[in-house]
């Protein structure tokens, strides 16, 4: 993947570093299918799978996880 | 996602972090299904089953880590 | 909800931190499923699960890293 | 649960942590399954199930994450 | 595995240390399946599996923690 | 289990590493299954499924987060 998609863990705000988690956990799934068009016919399927929603936000946590400490918590 | 729901990780006590730890597991659903309706349909499913509440837990419990480490554990 | 239920994350020993740990998954359930009638019948059937019960220890053991942290590994 | 099976995450070697980290794994399932009759059956199924091993193996990863901070990494 | 494929966990950037996280992820599973063959076989089905790759992209979450604080979070 | 197998967390390498948190996941597995039989007609089932061997990597990723932090991440 040659473009550069991510330069730095460090965001303004608490939300922003969520939302960057978000970010972080779309990547991990994109190295491994790159195709947008995959990608988006599986979405319609799952964002209507409870477990599947569940697991997501697993891995946002734990993206969170890395970005808050990266952050020093925002404090 | 425009709102701002989100400016600190820190809580007068370590039951309103839990409680944001739950707020967080449940906006990580959010930013990947953002229809009230679908995710209120799917709630009605999964609050029934034992599977996906103990992964919910499991949510949690990992960003409950998170805003623990920021608060200083509330010592 | 109203309750409080979580006031500290120290505890005597580690004992206690890990009982604290399950009090924690299980709030964790609670909070999404506030039926407590619902909770029994559920637990009924997971208690007969291996693979639901194992998955209910790992949200133990990841609670009782947070409170093993706050309380200084009780050394 | 009256009995008293957990002072200290101390112990003189990584393996002897190890294997505590094992026995938190089990007690993590033993609070929510008291009965040693069903835990005993259920292990006869999920002992020849590989889901179900690499499930309490990642229980057992985690509780070490707790135990080895807790030692300094028996370093 | 005689190869030597991991001399250090330092990157440049964050990015490279993603990079580096999905490569360990990947590791972790070659082995335990060496063969080439059958990962590859195996690919072609997950990466149309929304579960799996949510999975993956935790054990790439995971791995993304241990290099970032190898990096000091690259600030 | 009377065999010693785990005197110390530090490795020259992160690779050396790597590896000891495979051998941490199967020590895992094998204090939960003893028998190197039926280990081993498991590994031939789920070495082929793509899901067992995701969470296998996850266990791994876990394991090393540990023995990383053990080797100050070898720098």
């Amino acid at each position: 993947m040659a473009d550069t998609w991510l330069t730095t863990l460090i965001t303004a705000t608490p939300q922003e570093g969520f939302e960057l988690a978000i970010k972080l956990a779309r990547m991990g799934v994109k190295y491994t299918q790159p195709s947008a068009e995959v990608r988006d016919k599986l979405r319609s399927v799952y964002g209507e799978d409870a477990d599947a929603l569940i697991a997501s936000s697993q891995v946002v946590a734990t993206n969170f996880q890395t970005i808050a400490a990266a952050n020093g918590y925002w404090k």
